[in-house]
């Protein structure tokens, strides 16, 4: 007998009748003999109907308010999914995350969880019930509610596990399981049966959108093993697990596509110490990620300084990095929209050399040029213009054999 | 500097536009130099729209779970509020039932308010910020989310004002006061400018929905002024108000009509004593409220039992009494769904003899059969024929001349 908590997405839960099968799922799962616990998202438009709401009410909504308003959507389903269980006769009941207690820091819309408390939780589930639980949403000490920011909801399903120090992560998508890349943009594109937690992470941060990030840096630092699968069949999907002697670490495991980053350049900046945290340190306060900071060499003195952030961000990165390139005297600011980053990941790379000039060689083989390089242990990134994006990912996936497997 | 709790019921934050004018009206009330709480309905639409999701989980949704989802409806009013005052520059915060803790029993969908705290409150308050709260919800000791039952934000208004020590609880709604009767049904109808809580509660318990009759209970208990007027002009509207000795004691004040009831016949029942608390006992417990309640006389040992209950409980009624009947060796139970109950009210009543009889002679006089009758001090009521009911509250507008006011 295993304790499971299941993680169901927004399409999962998107009418009743997704939610009875959600139900369906969660019942058989215990039937089988299992503890269950379930974290659910809101149905799939609600959360984006409420952030209309918000917006029309004021363009920079108060982040409290936002919070407290967007996290009725997890209210909402996880009300009717205990609802539609106890229909079926099976004992379920509905928490909320100020119920259960899911303390987080006051970070409203982007909040992290500090502590998960668990005592209600076992409660239920010593007496049978299936517990019911918001993902998305947590309290601060002051009683607020907070949201930990989109997909947030896996890392509650994480974080809920971890507490309860589960067997399992089950999170429950629309597609069944990781793949190597984007299987619209490469057809040939496989499902991953295993990723180490440090792979998914880089996967999740390029642009992979199945998990939260977070939910992944959660799961390696409690040892939860998150297992990615469809809500809609039972095929076995992908474990994302500790990386460990036997799995044998593969040169590259996928490619991602990330098409959602914008290039900053402030050109002709003074070349001086201190200027570059001047200019981050702004942005970085106003909680934007930066992602790839490139500068080039300087001759006569100046230089230019190249990075790229999310798009939602670049009109308030602007705004701020204009004030500071006034400030520091910097000749001009231009920004680029019309970029894209393909990366591969692999947590075998480190330990393979030539990984990074077969990616340029590839790249270079069908023309395509690179505007911008970042690197780590696990991953190489190329910016290149948008217009190349799905080529270079597909020439990328075929390179490394990506088709064919470990 | 008075201290002002306002109340605004759904059509008054039915979309943004209207929450605006809500926001202007709070905000214009602090600007004259009153401390200004605001008490939220959800936007109207939206709690039928989650009861309607409910019932496709389940047809009697289990009412912890239930109260969980509609509350969510005060909740997104409340936050939309509190962004549209802050947009305008006027310091405002959300509050929850549970956040203010307003306790209530755990009557999951019918929960009476037993303690506010009001810590949290004055704290927004004395800094100068306008809390605004989300009506209809609050939380029992178990930390479970209840609600009010339907018109329970009047309640939560009046329950925040009393605790608050306010000057008087302002109660906006789409209508202009409290008429003498329905205006759509009587042209003829007219604002009162006063009426006590005592007619009041009869009013509302008799199917005028201005006020949620506990909310008028409430105000009575802890004299709390209640101001009822519309939140789409500046009209003076009606004031509910202790009755006094200066206040004339105006025989009729107003004319309901209520058409959701239904009738309920037991006939031949074994006329013994213990009979009619085995037939009301289990109805009682389900939470049904049983209106009028008529025996005819016995000759036979038999004897004719009838009452009226909520149409919508009439399903859930019909299966407890027909159960009982069985038990008790009844003869059959017959339902009438076809009656209307038309009543007058008015505080004077017990002072002013013949007004019964004239009441049955106004009826009588345009032909009109009466099936029931009761009386309180302050109000008649006859059960007529359902086609027969508008017509019965013009002819007693008339016969008491509530159009010429006092």
């Amino acid at each position: 007998m295993a304790l499971i908590v299941q993680k169901y997405g927004g399409t999962s839960v998107g009418d009743i009748d997704r939610i009875r099968n959600v139900a369906n799922r969660a019942a058989q799962t215990r039937r089988e003999g299992n503890d269950v616990v379930v974290v659910v998202s809101a149905m799939s438009g609600e959360t984006d109907r409420l952030i209309r709401l918000a917006q029309q009410a004021h363009e920079t909504p108060d982040l409290r308010e936002y919070d407290s308003l967007i996290s009725t959507g997890e209210q909402v389903s996880a009300a009717l999914l205990a609802i539609t269980l106890q229909s079926m006769g099976v004992p379920a009941r509905s928490f909320l995350g100020p119920q259960i207690r899911i303390f987080t820091d006051s970070a409203f819309s982007v909040a992290r969880i500090q502590n998960v408390e668990t005592k209600h939780l076992r409660r239920a589930i010593k007496a049978g019930i299936i517990p019911v639980v918001t993902g998305f949403q947590g309290v601060d000490k002051g009683g607020n509610i907070t949201t930990l920011g989109r997909g947030g909801s896996d890392t509650t399903g994480v974080a809920v596990a971890a507490a309860l120090k589960a067997d399992v992560c089950e999170i429950y998508t629309d597609v069944d399981g990781v793949y190597t890349t984007d299987p619209n943009i490469c057809p040939d594109a496989r499902k991953l049966s295993r990723i180490s937690y440090d792979e998914m992470m880089e996967m999740a941060s390029l642009g992979a959108k199945v998990l939260q990030i977070r939910s992944v840096e959660f799961a390696k630092k409690f040892n939860v093993p998150i297992h990615v699968r469809s809500s809609f069949n039972d095929k076995n999907g992908t474990w994302v697990v500790k990386e460990d002697e036997k799995m044998e670490k593969v040169m590259v495991s996928g490619v991602t596509l990330n098409k959602n980053e914008a290039r900053v350049t402030i050109a002709g900046v003074p070349d001086r110490p201190g200027i570059a945290s001047k200019i981050f340190s702004p942005i970085s306060d106003a909680h934007i990620v930066v992602d790839m900071i490139i500068q080039n060499s300087s001759a006569d003195g100046l230089t230019d300084l190249t990075f790229t952030v999310p798009k939602v961000d670049l009109k308030r990165a602007l705004k701020l990095v204009k004030k500071t390139a006034e400030e520091i005297k910097a000749k001009e600011v231009l920004t680029e929209e019309n970029i894209v980053k393909v990366s591969i990941v692999g947590a075998g790379m480190v330990s393979h050399s030539g990984v990074a000039s077969k990616m340029f060689t590839a790249l270079s083989r069908e023309n395509i040029n690179i505007l911008m390089i970042s690197t780590s242990e696990i991953k190489i990134s190329c910016v290149v213009e948008a217009k190349y994006g799905e080529l270079a990912a597909r020439v990328l996936h075929q390179a490394f054999n990506l088709e064919k497997g470990s």
